[in-house]
């Protein structure tokens, strides 16, 4: 089942420099598994913005709200979740979630 | 190069339905077409509503602006276009555009 | 798996009120199935306005999608969707989808 | 009389970690004796957000708005309410409220 | 119970003049019977605009949908409802519902 | 002459609670004291917010930014203000501003 | 007594010239009569798009809302009100309203 | 005197094709004398849209709004005007407008 | 040259309150020498809020942002500017700019 | 390939002064760099704004993020980005990118 992710990052300017690269790298090690694993499927930068366009596969909306609330950078993140359907027009089968 | 497109349509309520058929038949083979030969690359429906969520990938903005004002939809939909970046924690390289 | 859905109805004015009848009817009985086959779990009505917010249990978002875009007055409604996962404060199990 | 609550919570990233911890807790237990009490009928989480979608079961308005103005994270909410009427395609009695 | 509803109309602008009279008409009277009987308390004309701002006093939030959905500018009118409690700062008993 | 102004309060969440007690002690004196000489006529708060909907009849402008920017608690509100002319439809003349 | 009004014509595409040329001049009429009896203060030309920005100085909103819904376009503008009382810092006296 | 403008074009779907044909020949005309002259100084498309970011280089507002208002789409166009000011880390002189 | 010009200021709620006095001190001095040298045409509180509306009459754009950023208030205030156009129907010619 | 990019900076109140003259020294060297290397084509001051709007030229969307996301201001502006294709009335062969 798939779903489009945007993520909007906004760190406090006070933050210490420290605890930041910390929980960045949390988080990129962190997508970087869930890439692996299958489930956070496409993974975008929006240019010129400090944000993302994302596309996860999960069984179930528990899921998704459990891998996103579970990253490192969710308390100072705006995500906004959209269902996707397979399109009528779409022509390829892998584009589906295999779930 | 991959820019993230939001298509909605919204076709008059008065459009004679033979036309409106035939201008959707038409919509399809071009947006199969251009799935077939790499450039419309993702095409997902959004859930509930006459809107899709795309990825294409092109060579230029010239060539993306004269796909999407190419099709038969353009005059009866609601398009925004975001340039995709690499994003620094994506593991994937086929996620990149090959151009 | 349980999606809200916020549906708002725009009938054209110039609309030929038996049509709009049979529409509605059309609507009312296929909106009754779909209650009795506990998949449109919710439906309520927002004061003022002619909208409603609901609440879908379904499979998958491909079934939801089925689901809003059959129904006969969908293309004069504005549907927004949004997936809802379990709160950890809720006592009530069979608030869940039992899909 | 029902009524669709959205709320969305903010907490401050400098807040001290055991104060949100316990002001957590108190929302919970509170949330749960009101689900209990049959007037918070509904709490579902918005997947990928800090937020919920409720409905509410009262006598009065003003019986709601002690309610959540009560909430101990209501400080830290933006709170949206909207009036529910019965749906004329409604089918199921007992989704009306029985006060 | 107090409700708080902003009204704005639009009649299109192709609309028989004698038809619009008849709806506005007849609407008028309406408005003055359920002021007369206490239901609408308050109506003022927003200044510039054709809209209105009222208060309504209803026993339940049916009531008041059958109200508003009743009137005849309903189908071309944007109407937005807020529940209204008590404000502790408020010294006149009068000015609560004494529904 | 009357306008209608609807106020939202914000109060720092680090703001000394004896000091935002103080302040709402004051603000909720004044507001009496406008009630009882029949400037602020009008005062209701919405439902599940720290705001509220007020009416105020005032000679002019001037009087009603001085009263509304001489509230205690107005370098934490965001205030929208609303002129309100007689409604052709309103039937009580005791509505009307007497000044 | 002052108020910043903004409008924004949308005249109907479909309008018969004539009809939208009569429209225009009795508007044009009436908006110099307005300004040389004192009440229409200022009238500028929103540049690049078919809008003004204006003050008017009137005895009462209910005259304010007359003149405005008198105008000959006012079924094809959308109106703002804005009421303006005295800056502290505005240093000259015949800014403010002689009424 | 550079001014950004961003255009908007929305032809009624039920024009004459030979008339949108002719008005759009007229509008390309004019546009193209406009950056002949040296006032239309930038021209581009905004990828995916029906419109335009353009830069304007004139004398003042008033002949700026005549050549809007005098375009032959103007009446089918949401037109946004931003006045541009010297940025002090340009270091092109010739982006300055030499009027 | 006639440009329209909303500002609305947001002091930090922990501003010194010596340094917010000296601050709007100098604000108002320099807005009485900009009104007294026929700059800042016009100055008017929007009533309600912490803002205004005015009319500066500059020579070039690059003038009128020195004076906006000129101002001590600038670091706190969201300015929107509209150039003004002459308005075919105003009939005072004092109305337009001078320069 | 030409973006249209609008910046719009908020620096924190209470920043070190010594601090910000530092960042925005070396962004308009930085700025400078990419003015003369032909990469950020053009540079304006949104009028009584801190805000810019500019044109850049790149070979990719990444080569754009990595120039946007590297400028010393990066943290403390909101960017938006919108990509620009040749427009069939432009005359001027340069207004495009010749990369």
């Amino acid at each position: 089942m798939l779903f489009h992710v945007a993520m909007d990052v906004a760190l406090p300017h006070d933050m210490d420099p420290a605890a930041a690269a910390e929980l960045k790298a949390r988080e990129k090690a962190l997508a970087q598994d869930l890439q692996r694993d299958g489930r956070w499927v496409h993974l975008w930068r929006v240019a010129g913005r400090y944000a993302n366009v994302s596309v996860f596969d999960v069984d179930s909306i528990d899921e998704l709200h459990d891998l996103l609330s579970g990253l490192p950078l969710f308390p100072y993140m705006d995500i906004r979740v959209t269902p996707l359907a397979r399109h009528p027009s779409a022509i390829d089968d892998d584009l589906r979630s295999t779930r």
